[in-house]
């Protein structure tokens, strides 16, 4: 470092400065001190750095591996997180473990690099977040289980009330009154997956509060589970709802697919409205379905700033709940007439 | 660490290997080790260990940042190197910068944290490559630009002249000689898009070897372009495609979109095949359509995999080409006879 200072013509202290940002350096020092460093082939070292300051400015994000890879929401989410922890002057470095795979990732924990962890896909009595609190490294919870928030922990989340509220709200608008809502499989709710449980317990409310009967199935993540939910909603005794609500992007496809198999007219005869999705793959499907933008981007940002603040003051954020906003691709219309209605029997055309 | 060794009953050498595998240790010493760093609260330090090998033991992956996110090939890219990294002993760090952020990637390079870095989305005279090399930073390279490839660089790519290769011979096989390609925007071309430029001298090579005619079309990337470009394939003065191949995930999803209107039906009258694609993505239109499966998880492992040879040797490993794999999902089929091909005149039924 002193032959950079040498070759610069600054002082010590002023290289030291230009590679922690202790203090201000100007923009001509700076280049002065980077252009040495460059023609000695000098690397300063974020080890050396991370070691005087017990601090490697690096966060841990571990995510669950799988055969299904990421989803779009996912993949806001880390892709936000990398750029927020960027501009704060972190870099982010990716775990990929399964979820009851604590050991590996006290492991990798127990190397030091990072200093400290956001848990994406939670789960009820995660092995994963116990290991790290046993091993002291601070945590911050993306999505939280089934059970309450711990106040021991920073967590952030999708509002999934406020979401299916809004869902609800919005198709009332336009006179639906035979709603249904297409969520999970039923196997997560032994899980304890908390988007599973949250938004039946708020759909469930919601309807009851409206004096509305609160219709709802569960689908396989896949799009012939959509299809099958779909046909047990127009197939069943009770009257075919005028409006679907899905929370379930792979059997949202499905739904669509059915629909369009069927020869059911969205928006004509049949509202549909994708919740906690994208745009973009909301988009995909004919007709392109209106959405509740899931907040993957804004997530990212509160995770890593939700930890940033456990690191820096010690003491836990509050929890931060993040609402989903309407992006309308046009597969949501008025209630339809009673002929209208009448295409769910097979008599309308696309 | 002489705390750790004297509670776990063994002798310091043995709890530096324990930490830093330089020689094995019985699982049941290492669970004595562990148990009693546990115990004491201690936490190895990765930047002390690697202060002493003069390496980190992490890979970055910059990539470009954009309002698009990262396609799901990409992810599968990410998600594979991450893990593959894992395996090696490796931690993968993100780095999102612009294409044209050289200084943005040279400024984190500078902080020494990464051993070497995957650079992906590589662009034609690539600013963040050349930045990176004339630091002396290694570097590998995830896809080609239009130039041949650099012999001082490791590169792994999409196999694009085999995979074109392999859409022709399939279609071909099921008679059909009246083929289309449906390409990225044209503009990709100006700016030395490796994957549009390499399609697209595959597509003409292939299909005048066969005696055909080359017919291609550039589409936007959006639902929007490929209903654009599939119309234009259709009402041109041509005679229309039997068969259409499609290398743009977003404008696939407005080809069938433009089929589904136009009540065109696939495979009877026009067969639809989407390469570089994945199943995950192609499942999800109506009717889900056949690919050649983009290996994103192969690249992820091979540029994990040249980057750590070149910092294990110092010399280059040979260029890796993946090809993408068929996935059928039932959109292609035999070449229609002239009635069915009455279809695309807007006679067909879906």
């Amino acid at each position: 470092m002193q032959d950079v200072a040498r070759r610069a013509g600054v002082a010590l202290s002023t290289v030291s400065a230009t590679l922690t940002g202790a203090r201000p350096v100007s923009v001509a020092t700076r280049t002065r001190v980077e252009a040495a460093m460059d023609q000695l082939g000098y690397r300063p070292n974020a080890l050396a750095r991370g070691l005087a300051s017990r601090r490697s400015r690096v966060l841990a994000l571990t995510y669950p591996v799988g055969d299904s890879g990421l989803s779009r929401t996912s993949a806001e989410f880390v892709i936000s997180a990398a750029a927020v922890a960027q501009e704060r002057g972190y870099q982010l470095v990716l775990w990929p473990f399964g979820v009851d795979d604590a050991d590996g990732v006290l492991d990798v924990a127990r190397q030091g690099l990072a200093d400290g962890v956001l848990v994406m896909e939670v789960h009820a009595g995660d092995a994963r977040v116990a290991a790290l609190r046993g091993a002291g490294v601070p945590v911050a919870l993306i999505g939280r289980t089934a059970d309450e928030a711990d106040p021991d922990l920073p967590t952030v989340d999708v509002d999934f009330a406020a979401t299916v509220a809004d869902a609800v709200a919005h198709l009332a608008r336009l006179g639906h009154r035979r709603l249904a809502f297409v969520n999970h499989a039923e196997r997560r709710l032994a899980e304890g997956h908390g988007p599973t449980l949250r938004a039946s317990a708020a759909w469930t409310a919601e309807l009851l509060a409206r004096g509305l009967d609160p219709v709802q199935v569960y689908a396989e993540e896949s799009v012939a589970g959509g299809r099958a939910a779909l046909a047990a909603l127009l197939d069943g005794p009770d009257p075919a709802p005028t409006a679907v609500v899905t929370m379930n992007e792979e059997a949202t496809f499905g739904v669509v697919a059915e629909l369009a198999a069927r020869g059911v007219a969205v928006p004509a005869a049949l509202s549909v409205l994708a919740v906690v999705s994208s745009p973009a793959v909301a988009g995909q499907t004919v007709p392109p379905l209106t959405t509740l933008h899931a907040p993957g981007a804004q997530l990212g940002r509160a995770g890593v700033d939700a930890l940033l603040a456990l690191l820096g003051t010690g003491t836990v954020p509050a929890p931060v709940l993040e609402p989903c906003r309407l992006v309308d691709l046009g597969s949501t219309g008025p209630v339809p007439t009673p002929a209208g209605a009448g295409a769910l029997a097979g008599s309308g055309t696309p």
